[in-house]
């Protein structure tokens, strides 16, 4: 999304983030509407070279802001929501319910009651919620998340397949799940899956599809079920760290499309779309988070101090997770021996970015732009430390507006009865 | 806290937890005024069988509640502020800015101006912030951050001494910086160390004070300062597994209390006191987090799932830290061999407490009572995966009250211009 002129200075559609950082202030999170699409039609595009039809649904949670939501919405793709709100939001803002779903996990009666209510594709994270499910209605349609007993991930935090995932239920009952749907009177169906996150790696897509077919084939393929689509999860990873290299997406569906042509034909299932979750793969690098260097400390090691810490961005603290940071107006091909640590204000020593980074000459003041945090940035923000929440800012072609408004330090004492800041 | 009536519910000075939950739903956290003011008296009990005078400023970043300040407050202690907000809060409740702390580290220049402008006693991070501060104007007190070189915690994350750590300056610096601070105009003088968080050994405390001895006398012994105070920090742990032993409390201070008595008569640095910032010490078991059972799913391992995950609680998640979780009206004594994970509803499989727990026969709807998270809860909390932050409530005698109203989904969009929620 980001473009630097020949001061270093970064811009976006000609759009200066040092004017942006000027005129609104640090932390800010800025997203570009443009890559988003563009992430978009590039997957779009290798789905289409290798399948009739596909769904995709956009992972809702990696970020939740309406605004962004409608630029996804826009281009026709459906949702994959994880909470009421999550749902509440995808239909106000339009996106299509009957190509859409809600993937929740251990869900209150109420949950699930609003998620059927909806009319959204459920796609259920145990088979026994069928049970929970028939004392308030019969849905036409489910989908089970299937565990298929592996996983993988960036981090051990976000393999979600596998004997140690809390999601989806053993593929071992997978048969009684579809027999017992099925006779509760639900009509349609679709099987799901998602083993992990952020995977850079093409042969794991058709590995996981393959290991679904199986499953298929060896639980369900006699009932007389027809699925409407198979979801092979999201899990489309991003380069996070300069020595990644891109997902090869055609490379990817092209295997994977290979597994669905010679399974498909070989089973009693119908005809069914191929179906992905991707959210990371949507938002990562379309946002960047805008911060001020506040202090440059040397310490035992040297370290750069910035507004943005673990309060606005916690995947560095929470994962060690690495991204990108550069100063902007820093000329990043002379080489130097300075290293220095990122580190935020929050008072707790996990508030560092991972790994020494080089650089010239930080100074208080200069703009820091935190690459790839359009993907749980902000959705994970809190006010930590009493720190207030960051603004967000579109990028939309040549025009930007504020998406959400920085929180004031009265924003945070809102909900406090009988007290107001003085 | 809490005690266990002979059907094994739990109540809060007679008040029932169920009626509370059921009152003002889940997930809720809930705290004891009285707890909290018992915590205080130990403390100041063990401090004063071995100082003639001391300084307790409470660590506000482990429970900010303007209502939980009052209590503190009124307690007649100080409180030590790590942000503009937190500080403001201080005020406002009423704590006296001469026996505060404002310790910030890699404040921005509004920040330290607001610091300076409060009144209240600034411990700076790095010495180098005397240059910054004499833009705004002399301080006519300040006190240091030293970075001994050592550091301990109860997860890595928390250890804020050494040479990893972003806080404070090496202890090598330390005359300079009081020199500098001298020949700048600062009248008056404190000294400050905050090596790590969670500590439950007695005998580190006189080991940490002994080694910030060793650093005065080695640095600014012939400097002719006065100190006001030595502090030590907090690091004060609480056990949260039931195989912890509870901090010997006046065993540790009658350590620290022997180093003084043998150090400060040989030193020339006036009569300071010693001074304490805990946070969790005070906060982590006056407070518990009412959660409710959602969903019990038997996959490969079997797992409770509950509505308080880490959007409310972020500690299991994040340093993979052990609180005591216990269903309401559940007879602990009766052995079982079940074995569960109790997890959360977020999409991310982190959303999980560390270990398997022994229950008889958890179902939807139970009451859980997560203990020990009066610290670090709240203030941690977020809206990952659109989940609105909880409500807190405050028990005091025979009193209950709603400290912050449990946030509505509408909230949730509050700062979302040119959109308003169906």
């Amino acid at each position: 999304m980001l473009n630097r002129d020949s001061n270093h200075h970064y811009d976006c559609n000609g759009i200066k983030l040092k004017d942006l950082a000027e005129q609104y202030g640090t932390p800010l999170y800025v997203y570009s509407a443009d890559q988003i699409r563009n992430n978009i039609s590039l997957l779009k595009e290798a789905l289409e070279e290798n399948f009739e039809s596909y769904r995709i649904q956009y992972a809702v949670k990696a970020n939740t802001n309406p605004h962004i939501l409608n630029i996804v919405k826009e281009t026709g793709i459906g949702a994959d929501c994880s909470s009421p709100l999550e749902l509440r939001l995808a239909k106000q803002v339009g996106f299509p319910m009957d190509r859409s779903t809600y993937t929740g996990n251990y869900e209150s009666p109420e949950d699930l009651t609003r998620a059927l209510e909806s009319g959204i594709n459920l796609n259920l994270d145990d088979y026994h919620r069928i049970d929970d499910l028939l004392k308030i209605g019969v849905p036409e349609f489910v989908s089970f998340r299937i565990n298929p007993g592996i996983g993988r991930g960036g981090f051990e935090q976000i393999v979600t397949g596998g004997a140690d995932a809390k999601f989806g239920f053993p593929y071992e009952k997978t048969r009684e799940a579809y027999k017992k749907a099925k006779e509760a009177g639900v009509k349609r169906f679709g099987i799901h899956m998602m083993t992990g996150s952020n995977i850079l790696e093409p042969f794991y897509f058709a590995e996981i599809t393959q290991k679904l077919f199986t499953i298929i084939e060896n639980s369900i393929n006699d009932l007389g079920i027809e699925l409407e689509f198979i979801n092979i999860g999201g899990g489309l990873g991003v380069p996070y760290t300069p020595e990644e290299a891109t997902l090869n997406l055609k490379q990817a569906f092209k295997m994977v499309s290979e597994v669905f042509k010679q399974q498909i034909p070989r089973l009693n299932i119908g005809n069914p779309e191929i179906a992905l979750e991707p959210g990371r793969f949507l938002m990562a690098n379309a946002g960047v988070l805008l911060s001020s260097i506040t202090h440059v400390k040397h310490s035992y090691r040297n370290y750069i101090g910035i507004d943005g810490g673990m309060s606005t961005l916690l995947r560095p603290a929470m994962y060690k997770a690495y991204h990108e940071v550069n100063i902007d107006g820093e000329d990043q091909t002379q080489k130097t021996d300075s290293k220095y640590l990122i580190c935020g204000q929050i008072c707790e020593n996990s508030d560092i970015h991972p790994m020494e980074r080089s650089f010239h000459n930080p100074k208080a003041g200069n703009l820091i732009i935190v690459e790839n945090a359009g993907a749980y940035g902000f959705t994970m923000s809190s006010n930590y430390n009493n720190r207030p929440r960051p603004a967000e800012l579109l990028i939309d072609g040549k025009e930007h507006k504020i998406i959400r408004i920085r929180e004031t330090e009265e924003h945070v004492l809102k909900n406090v009865p009988d007290f107001e800041l003085a």
